[in-house]
C-alpha cells in the first residue's frame, strides 16, 4: 500500500507512470456493482438473522472467501467492488437500521479515508454508487487529526478536526467503512496510533486492509515471523527469504559474521532506524545506540540493490514495477525515485 | 492461565483445593504417549517432506486440527500429551537433527518455562517422558531473567540468568518448546516483554498458549473486540456481553450516562489500573488523569460482584470454580481469595 | 505567567479586566531605555574584553546584580527595558558582530516568542526601539511549530513553520532573546519541549523566565522542594507551606491520614493528573492507576477554595487578583474564571 | 565520582594501583584535618562570609544558616569531616529531636549510600564518629532497591529491599545524609532514578553530589551548556572548549562539516548511545537512528586519544591519573583500563 501512495504524492512522476496506470484507478465506469436486487435483501434480511455470514471481522478469514457466495459479482472485481463487498456486508452489523428506523433510509455509506490531504479521495469516488444505490460521502483526514469514541454495542462515533484552506472544520460522523493509508504506528514522535486501530476495531468498522492485518503488522519482526513460517513450510526453493536475525535488545548484539551487515532498529517506515555497518567497531557503536532505543534490532547482510520490483495484485491483476532510487542512497525506499513498469498480467 | 498462577502461589489455601485437583496436575502416570514407532517415523520423515501439515506456527489454526492426522493418540488427550504433540511436531523444524549430525541423538527436549521461582515445574515434570523416548529438561525463568537472539534459519539462543539459592546461575540454550505463565506485558513498570514473545515467534518455537495469541492479548481492549465480533455473530442471548466503551485517550472522556462506572486504564493486571467513579464530577477527574497515562481506557457500569466465576477447561475436563474475594475490595481479582470448585464436567 | 497567558486568551474576559491593565502592557511609551552613547560602547567593547560580567547565563545570578553596573538605567525598570538590558548583554556573546562585519550593523534584534498565535506579540512590540536604536523584530511561534540547531560557539538557527492565514510560511533566524509564553513540559502528549529549553540554553540565548528556571519547574515537586527548602529557614510564620507528600511511584501510596485528600500526578498543568479522593478505598484506586503513569504523585489535603488569589510583579509594581471559577469544579485553575483586581502597590 | 567507582570495581586492576592510592582510601587515621584551631573559626565565621569553601550542598541549601549553632567541629575536614559538617548540620532540619523528645538521644547518623553491593562501604565508615560523639549507621543499597516516602514537614522514610547472602533484607529508615554513588539517570532500560533524586531534595536530606547538581546532569547537554557559559566568560585560553553541536531531535541534523565526527544520543554513560560516524552517508544514517531513539543528539570531531587525564580533588589534595584504554575500542571510557597516577599536589 506504501506503493500507491509513494507513487500518487509523486506528482513530478505522474507523467511517467506506466500506460492506463491512473486511469485504473479513475476510470469513469467502476465495475456495475452487484444488482441491487441481490444486494438489498441481503442487507435488510441478514441483518437480525445471520450476520455471521457476513462478518467481515472474522479474525483469519480471508475477504476472497467471503465473496464467493455472493451471487455474480460478474464484471466487478476491481478495487471499489470489493470496497463494495464489504460494505455491504456491514450495513447489519453496523447497526445503521437503528439510526432511522421507519424513516427514510439513508442513502448513503461514509467512507473514512485515512490519508494526507494531498491525495483527494472524494475526487475519486465522486458520482460512484455501491450496492447500487448508496452514494459514497469520503471523509478523510490523517490519524492525527482524528479521534473516537467505540461502543461495544456497535455504535462509533468518530471526531475529525481537519483545517482545510485556512479554516478548521470539526464534523462528527460515523464511519461505515475505512480505509487507511497510512502508516498507523513508527518509533518516531507522534506516529504512534495505534490506539485509534485499536477503536476501529472494537467498533466493528470493516476496513481495507483489515484492522488485525495493520494491528498485526506494527512490529515488522513479528510480521517476519509470518514470513519465517511460510519459509520453513514451502522451502527455500519456492519461497527464498533473507537471512535475518533478530535481538529483542541491545544486549545480545555481540558478534557479527559478515559485513557489511544492515541494521533495523526498531518499527519505523521510509528508511528511518536503518543503518549500514561495515566492520565489528562499527556494529558496537551501533549496539550502544539500540540501548538508547529500548527496542528490539534485526540485522541481515547488505544488498548492493539496483532497484526495487514491487509487484501489484489488485483483484485478479497483476502489475510489476521497478522502483529505481534517484538519491543514491544505499536505502532504495528514502527519498525519489523512479517507477517503471516492467510486467503486467491479467488472469 | 492466571486462575492457575494464583492458586498455586496461595499457599495457605491449598488445604482447601477441590478435591484431585493437584493429582490431576501431578498425577505420577501421564497418558502413555503415542507410540514410538508412530512418532519416530513422524519425525524423522515429516522433517524434510512435510513440515508443513505440522506447523504449529500458522496463525489461527487451533492445535486440535493438526493433532488429528496423527495415528492413535489414543489415551493421551491431557495436559502433558498436548506438549508432547506440539513438541513432536516441532523436532523438524527446530532443526534439531542439524545439531547432531550422524551422532547419538539427543535423548531430551528442552521446556522453557516462564514463570516464578515459586512454582517449581521442574518437579511436575520429573520422570515424565515424551514421545515415548524424551526427557523433558526444564529450565525456568522470570521474563525478567531472560534474553534471546533468533535467527531466521530456526536457531534461537535463549540466554537466562537466575539466582538460585543466593547464587548467579547463567544458561545458555535452545528451547524445544515455551510454557509462558506469566504477563507478557503490563502497562506498569519494568514490565514489557513484548519483545520476547517476538523473538520467540521468529524463532519459531511453540508455545503454550500460542505466541500469537499472547501478542495479540497485549492490548485488553483489542482481544475484547474480538469478544464483540463474537457477541455481534451470536447475540445477547447465546454470549452475553457487558456493555463497554473504548476511549483511545482522555480526549472524548466528557459524558457519561449513569453511575457508578469502573474506568480501567491501559492494559494492565491483578486491578492495576482500574478505578470505580461515582459521579460525573469525579469521572472528570479521572479524564484529566488518564491524559498523563497518555492510553486508551474503557468504562463499564460497575457491577456489585459477591465471586467471580473462574471456568478452567484442560482436555474435555471442566470445573468451574467460585472465587470469592477476602479483602472486601470491589476489585475481585485483588489480594487474597477463595476458591471453592462448584462443577465439573469430564465429558 | 500562566496567569497573564490566561487572561489574554480569555477575550470574553477583556471588558472586565482591572483598569490601566492593559494599558499597561500596551503603554505606548516605555521607559526610555538607557542612552544609546552609553550602551552602544558597551556591546561593541565588551565583546573581545568582558563578557563575564554581562553573562546572563550564570546559574545563580540574579538578573538584578547584572544590571548594577551598568550606569543610570533611570526610569526603565519596567518589563521592556528588563529585555532591553539583556538584550544588550548579548550582543557580543551571541556573536551578532561577527556575522556583518565591516557592514552597516544590523539595526534590529530578532525576539522570538513562544506562545499561540492568538497572542500577537508582533502588535505590542511594534514600533518600540531598545538601547535607543534598535528595533525589535517579533518571531512567533509555538514549540511544536520550532526546531533549532545549536553550536557551542554561540550560534544558533531556529527553523519555524507556521501556518499563518492557511499558507505555511518557514523561516530561519538567530534569536536575539527569548520570551517563552508556553509550558515547555506536561506529561500530557506530545507536550514535551524540554530538549528545545535545552537548546535554546546551548545556544546562550537570555529568556524571560531564565531557561534554568524552567527547566528546574519542569518537575513540579522538584520546584516544590525549593519551597520547602525556604519553609524551612523563614518558618511557618513567614512562609507558610501546605502539607505535602511526595511519592516517587505507587508503591508506597499505601495509607493515608485524613481525607478528602488531594493526588496531583506527574508534571501537567491546569488541573490535568488531579484528582480528589474521598476515602481510602478510592486511594487505592487511585494508587493503582498512579502505576499506569510510571510517574510520581503528591497528596495534600483538599481545601475547598472559594477564589485563588494571583499576586502579580513587574518591576516595583505588586498588584492581586482573586481569580473565582465559574465551572463549579473543585479544580480552580480549570476552565473559565473570573479576575478581579484587589490590591495595587507601587512601591 | 565515576573514576573512583571504576577503580574500586575493576579488582584485577588493583595490583596496578598507583602507590598509596587504597591506603589513602582506607586509611584508619583519615588525614590530619586542619588544626581545629583554623577549622572551628572558619566553620563559624564563614557561615555569613564564605558559604562556598565548606559548603558541598551549594546551589540553594542555606547549610549557612543551619551550621551556626553548632559548637566547634574540632578535628576532621577531610572527605570523612565534610560529611560530618553536613549531617552535623541536618540535625536540626532533619527533625531528630523530634523523634526521641526527652530520650536518651539517638548516637548514630543513618548514611544512605547508593552504591552496588560490590563496594563495602560500611567497612570503610566502621569505627569512625562525626562529631565526636556520634557513630556513622551505613545503610548502603543500589537505586533499583529502594523507595521512599517524603513529606514537606521533613519527615522521610526510605524503604530498601535487598537481597544479601541470598536473603531478602527488608529495612525501612530515616537517613541523615546520602551519598549517590550510582547515575541517576540513564535512557537506557530502567535507568531512570530521577523520581528518587526527587524525592530525597523534596525530603531535604544532604547528599554529596549535591541533589540540585545531580538533577541537573541528567541531560548533558544542559551540563555542557554551563561548560559553554564559563567558556564565553573565561574565553578559549583559560577555559578550552570542545566544538560541539546540538540536535533537539534528528530532524536537522542534515549537514556536517568534517569527519570523523562523533555523534553522542540522549543521556547515557559508559560509551552507551556513542558512535564515530566517517563520513556523510553514514551520517544519514545515524540521524535516521536518532529519529527512533526520539531525543537529542549532539556532534564533535573525533578526537583520537591515546588516554584520559583524570583529575581528582578531595578536599586541598590534587592527583591525576592517565587512564589508558586496554580494549583498543575509540571509546576510551568502555572496558577495562589502566590508571596510572601522574601528579599530585597537597596544596
Amino acid at each position: 500500500m506504501n506503493f500507491l501512495r509513494r507513487r500518487l504524492s509523486d506528482s513530478s512522476f505522474i507523467a511517467n507512470l506506466p500506460n492506463g496506470y491512473m486511469t485504473d484507478l479513475q476510470r469513469p465506469d467502476p465495475p456495475p456493482p452487484p444488482p441491487p436486487s441481490a444486494a438489498a435483501p441481503q442487507t435488510s434480511t441478514s441483518a437480525p438473522a445471520a450476520p455471521a455470514t457476513g462478518t467481515p471481522l472474522a479474525p483469519a478469514a480471508p475477504p476472497a472467501s467471503e465473496r464467493r457466495p455472493q451471487p455474480a459479482p460478474s464484471t466487478g472485481s476491481g478495487f471499489f467492488s470489493s470496497i463494495t463487498n464489504v460494505v455491504k456486508q456491514t450495513a447489519a452489523s453496523a447497526g445503521l437500521v437503528e439510526q432511522s428506523p421507519a424513516l427514510a433510509p439513508k442513502k448513503f455509506k461514509v467512507l473514512l479515508v485515512i490519508d494526507e490531504p494531498l491525495h483527494e479521495w472524494a475526487k475519486l469516488f465522486r458520482g460512484k454508487k455501491i450496492q447500487g444505490e448508496y452514494d459514497i460521502r469520503v471523509e478523510q483526514a490523517e490519524f492525527s487529526e482524528i479521534n473516537l469514541v467505540a461502543h461495544a454495542s456497535g455504535n462509533c462515533s468518530v471526531d475529525m478536526q481537519v483545517i482545510r484552506n485556512g479554516t478548521r472544520v470539526v464534523r462528527s460522523f460515523k464511519p461505515d467503512f475505512v480505509l487507511v493509508r497510512q502508516h498507523a504506528f513508527s518509533m518516531t514522535q507522534n506516529e504512534d496510533f495505534r490506539n485509534l486501530i485499536i477503536g476501529l476495531h472494537y467498533a466493528g468498522i470493516p476496513s481495507v486492509n483489515s484492522l488485525e492485518s495493520i494491528y498485526n503488522l506494527c512490529d515488522k519482526p513479528w510480521a517476519f515471523a509470518q514470513l519465517i513460517s511460510t519459509y520453513k513450510k514451502l522451502g527455500p526453493e519456492q519461497f527464498p527469504l533473507i537471512e535475518q536475525t533478530f535481538y529483542p535488545n541491545y544486549k545480545d548484539m555481540i558478534s557479527m559474521p559478515t559485513f557489511p551487515v544492515v541494521v533495523k532498529i526498531g518499527h519505523a517506515h521510509s528508511g528511518m532506524g536503518k543503518v549500514k555497518v561495515d566492520n565489528h567497531s562499527d556494529f558496537q557503536d551501533i549496539a550502544s545506540v539500540v540501548a538508547i532505543t529500548q527496542t528490539y534490532a534485526t540485522t541481515e547482510p547488505f544488498i548492493d540493490a539496483k532497484y526495487d520490483i514491487r509487484v501489484q495484485k489488485i483483484g485478479n491483476d497483476y502489475k510489476a514495477y521497478m522502483r529505481t532510487s534517484i538519491s543514491g542512497n544505499w536505502k532504495s525506499n528514502t527519498g525519489s525515485a523512479m517507477l517503471e513498469q516492467v510486467a503486467m498480467t491479467d488472469k
